[in-house]
């Protein structure tokens, strides 16, 4: 199966690059590193990106920068920082990309469970990342040629203490885990679903 | 109380409108008709709204462009009617209505239940909808003042009949209940909830 791994050399993309790349020819992208580089939010950008990687059967979404800080504080501006990306760039993937992705393949975005379980400072990451689970229940039913769709939705996950502080009383999420549940959507069979990855 | 009512002549607004005004003072707000008008899709037209209506105990959104087509042909800019409208219109009624709300003062923005029920071309709007619900939990924690933020999440309602032929098998709601739900929303004391009103 050739992967396209958006985010390949992240926290979480790594771990997903690591468990498919024995069997599976995969395409490393990244924003500055990995085999090819993308500007999520930037249709263009993903455009090139598939016109290069030619027929595919799988991509994955471990990337898209999300704003976090206070609603009191909080702008159109710094909110549109989660939607041009981390929500219209994940879109736009499967809108362009419905085009280039082979018969059967998978769409595999990333959302997270701040969408149920909100923490201080990320009212616009709740906000896209439900964002994301709902387009992929509304993408599920019209997708053509069996292609399937669906989002990883992770707690913060154990490699990032850094954001540790800013989410008390969460219990930080196996990347053995979270990886897994990426592998799920790709490899089996389900569509429309969002695969939760909390404690 | 003081209520603001955005799209208050519209299929649910103008409802709610006639539930609150005898007992409030309403505020009608539309995009053409109305007391004010606003354009939605505007930060400085919102915060425009917003001084021209001095302090205010509630603010409730019934209005909100989604883009309606298939996703094989969807495009960013289409899918970017309903971000624009339905989803930062929303969105930004709060950042910038809550440097203007009274404390205890109320959100009270429209969803629906394509977030998680979705139809054929609908994709968008399933989206956008689910973000709107999400965005009004990450809220709820941040807003000061004892300020309450919910969302109503309608199915097709009863007075749509235009509507009635995309949405196959979905059994129309009673506008009663529709309006009962935003009545809930701003006179009750919950914050943080999405009232799904389906058959």
């Amino acid at each position: 199966m050739k992967i396209i791994i958006i985010g390949a050399t992240g926290t979480i993309g790594k771990h997903i690059a690591k468990a498919l790349e024995k069997d599976h020819e995969v395409i490393k992208v990244g924003s500055k590193s990995g085999d090819l580089q993308i500007n999520l939010t930037d249709p263009a950008s993903i455009k090139a990106m598939y016109e290069k990687v030619g027929a595919f059967d799988a991509v994955v979404c471990a990337a898209g920068e999300g704003h976090f800080g206070p609603l009191e504080k909080m702008t159109d501006a710094d909110f549109r920082v989660s939607v041009n990306s981390k929500f219209m760039g994940q879109v736009n993937l499967v809108l362009i990309g419905q085009h280039h992705i082979n018969p059967g393949g998978s769409f595999t975005l990333t959302s997270g469970t701040l969408s149920e379980d909100p923490v201080v400072l990320g009212a616009s990451v709740s906000a896209v990342n439900a964002g994301i689970d709902g387009f992929v229940r509304g993408a599920a039913i019209e997708l053509k040629n069996d292609v399937r769709i669906n989002s990883v939705a992770p707690g913060v996950v154990e490699e990032s203490p850094g954001y540790f502080p800013f989410f008390p009383g969460h219990i930080p999420v196996s990347m053995h885990k979270v990886t897994q549940a990426y592998v799920k959507s790709i490899l089996g069979a389900h569509t429309g679903k969002s695969f939760k990855v909390a404690e």
